[in-house]
């Protein structure tokens, strides 16, 4: 495993030097190359789908088709029209001494991508490694092996007509030993980004003794302000709810402010068409009583603060004030995406200052937090850490930079 | 120990929005309250020392005087006089939709500091990080306790007499239990930055759960080229060697073109008088047989290629070329500061392009490799990975950013 890695760092040295068309180029190749070799990709996808139960939730992500090969094409046509963010100069100046310091933009490195059973990932993860100068190593799920090594296959050919190592993006076996490996090798990988659950996640913090940014968890609060506009309100909790309710951006609680109880029923009215079940507490629970579906209504527990559903659930708190409200999320957010929805400026100022998320939203649903939708034009994942990057991360946050320091002969002195 | 990192990250709420005006207040008085408490801080000190063998070379490192007072005073009024990183808006933008999408600078939150028998890291961390809106929690050596229990004893008068909560700044216990609970503090703790030796380092990045930055460590090479300014070079490598032994910026190995095997003498002639030992190949040994003192000069063996000697000692490599220079800085370099000397314009192109370090230089020493000669105004370390911050960390490096999102009432289509 260890060549493997030793060959992606030199793969990564002779990237950092790739000129920008070149690799865009080769990204358009690819995009042609995976039409042309539609039926030989869709056939190795029957092979994955063959070994997963049909009923198992996973089986929709992992089927390849072509439309959604044509959908990855165009993706990976879409990076390749995007501005390089390399060599970059973020800084530049003349020290008093002479020598001339420049701050510029370089790639990471070598890059993991952890995920699991979806073989769009692996094309997506090539194509914006590449883009950026970086190598990656690849560890999709098992449940994908045969389709990941046929998109692998057909972008070979590809790196190699350009010029690159086929080292620069290595897919590595699906067991995983793997993944043990790749994330101890510390001094031969820059970075590993896990794209998958919770469990992923957290198996990855477990293990990793190389650098990591953590993605994916979201427990997102919509605080329903004493001045919230209620048909407003009413929009944008049924957006961030019932919008994709498996994505990380979607809605897990709402707060009300208790002078507003009385239009709780109003505010919540569009889930019920969605089936979205409640877990209220006991002032909610009240109001709602009788106008909400009684089968889609129960009381909340402590175990639904904190959660994230990834489903058609949501639970309500009521909240005294602004203050409680913050304190709510302060103690359950998972740092995402937090909202507020009020006309009180004064209350919207002192929620985005305090509120210490990634995305933090006045009057506006937070299925918003997207690379897309922010115009980062392309995004591996939604950094929930503090570190590096966060929220949505574009081509900018797979970089980093180096100090480029000319002289003519300066020492330093004391 | 969760309960203190617990009120740490309350705590850390409260510091977001303290005024920079109020920061540097309290800084100023905290250089004064420094001075005013001289004898009690030497006289607390002087417990320490007692523990210590003279002999041990760390009881240099752990002693405070009037004068180590007064620095540690002045350089809390340095930084307090720098401008606060917090609160720029480092982009805004109108998406189609009417949000107003605005990317913040925020503190990084709760920022964990290990550091060894330095007194002085614990004024210096408490400073950085209340600049930057940080909560610290500072887990200093055993060897420095009696010290730097008293200088936050110091401290702590002077938090509340701004306002600020005790929690801002907590001192851990002496033990490694301290340790080991702050590594794995997930959730609580934004980040854990080791300052001090290899083996520190490497303990952290083996127990840490929480993200990490690495700093420290530096396997320097200077390259001299074929066509080297052989005055200029033989002051460079002296300088880069000797200004100070002990830093991380401090040359370990001079590769030097075969071409200018002849020059070797004159090359490494003034690193004789400060008895810098060379550890020669067999090309380089040859030709410095006869021109330099015997006693310094010793074959090289394998162990001395990728070594920080933190010592007066260089290796010195034979190369052919610049591809040989880069190859071998690539295996055994630890990213940290590289340098060329060379008049021929394509080959320093080449090695600025091509080398992967925080800091890569052409013609002047690594001993620039500093916040404070970089113009950062002061640095917390020197970051070896190449995620969120790499080389000198300044205050800039001490934070992170948010997204706000202000709307009315935008919800998210298809």
């Amino acid at each position: 495993m260890i060549d493997l890695f030793r060959a992606a760092q030199q793969a990564s040295r002779a990237l950092a030097a790739v000129p920008a068309a070149t690799t865009d180029a080769l990204l358009r190749d690819l995009a042609d190359a995976l039409i042309a070799h539609t039926d030989f990709l869709i056939s190795a996808n029957a092979q994955d789908l063959a070994r997963m139960p049909a009923a198992d939730p996973r089986h929709d992500r992992l089927r390849l088709t072509p439309a959604r090969l044509a959908s990855m094409a165009d993706d990976l046509r879409a990076v390749a029209a995007l501005p390089s963010p390399l060599g970059a100069k973020l800084s530049e100046k003349t020290l008093p001494n002479g020598l001339l310091l420049s701050k510029v933009r370089v790639p990471l490195g070598v890059v993991g991508i952890i995920y699991e059973a979806r073989p769009n990932v692996t094309i997506d993860s090539l194509a914006l490694c590449l883009k950026t100068g970086n190598a990656c190593l690849l560890k999709g799920g098992s449940d994908a092996a045969a389709s990941n090594a046929a998109l692998i296959e057909v972008a070979g050919p590809v790196l190699l007509r350009h010029g690159l190592p086929l080292a620069a993006a290595t897919l590595l076996p699906p067991e995983r030993a793997a993944t043990e490996a790749l994330l101890r090798a510390v001094g031969l990988v820059d970075v590993v980004i896990p794209r998958g659950s919770q469990g992923l996640i957290n198996y990855v913090r477990e293990n990793a003794r190389v650098p990591v940014i953590e993605t994916g968890a979201g427990v997102v609060h919509t605080y329903f302000d004493e001045t919230g506009h209620l048909a407003q309100g009413a929009a944008i909790i049924a957006n961030a709810k019932t919008r994709r309710v498996s994505v990380c951006n979607s809605l897990d609680c709402l707060l009300i402010n208790e002078s507003r109880l009385a239009d709780l029923p109003a505010l919540v009215a569009p889930l019920a068409a969605a089936q979205v079940q409640l877990f209220a507490d006991a002032p909610a629970l009240a109001a709602l009583a009788g106008a909400y579906p009684p089968e889609l209504l129960a009381p909340a527990t402590d175990e639904h603060f904190g959660t994230e559903f990834l489903d058609y659930k949501l639970a309500i708190k009521t909240v005294t004030d602004l203050d409680a409200a913050l304190d709510h999320i302060a103690r359950y957010g998972s740092r995402h995406s937090e909202a507020i929805i009020s006309e009180n400026q004064a209350h919207i100022d002192t929620f985005l200052q305090s509120v210490d998320a990634a995305a933090v939203y006045a009057n506006a649903s937070t299925a918003f937090t997207d690379g897309g939708q922010f115009g980062l034009g392309a995004e591996i994942g939604i950094s929930t850490q503090k570190l590096h990057a966060r929220g949505p991360m574009g081509l900018e946050e797979l970089t980093s930079y180096k100090w480029l320091v000319r002289g003519n002969g300066q020492v330093r002195g004391g």
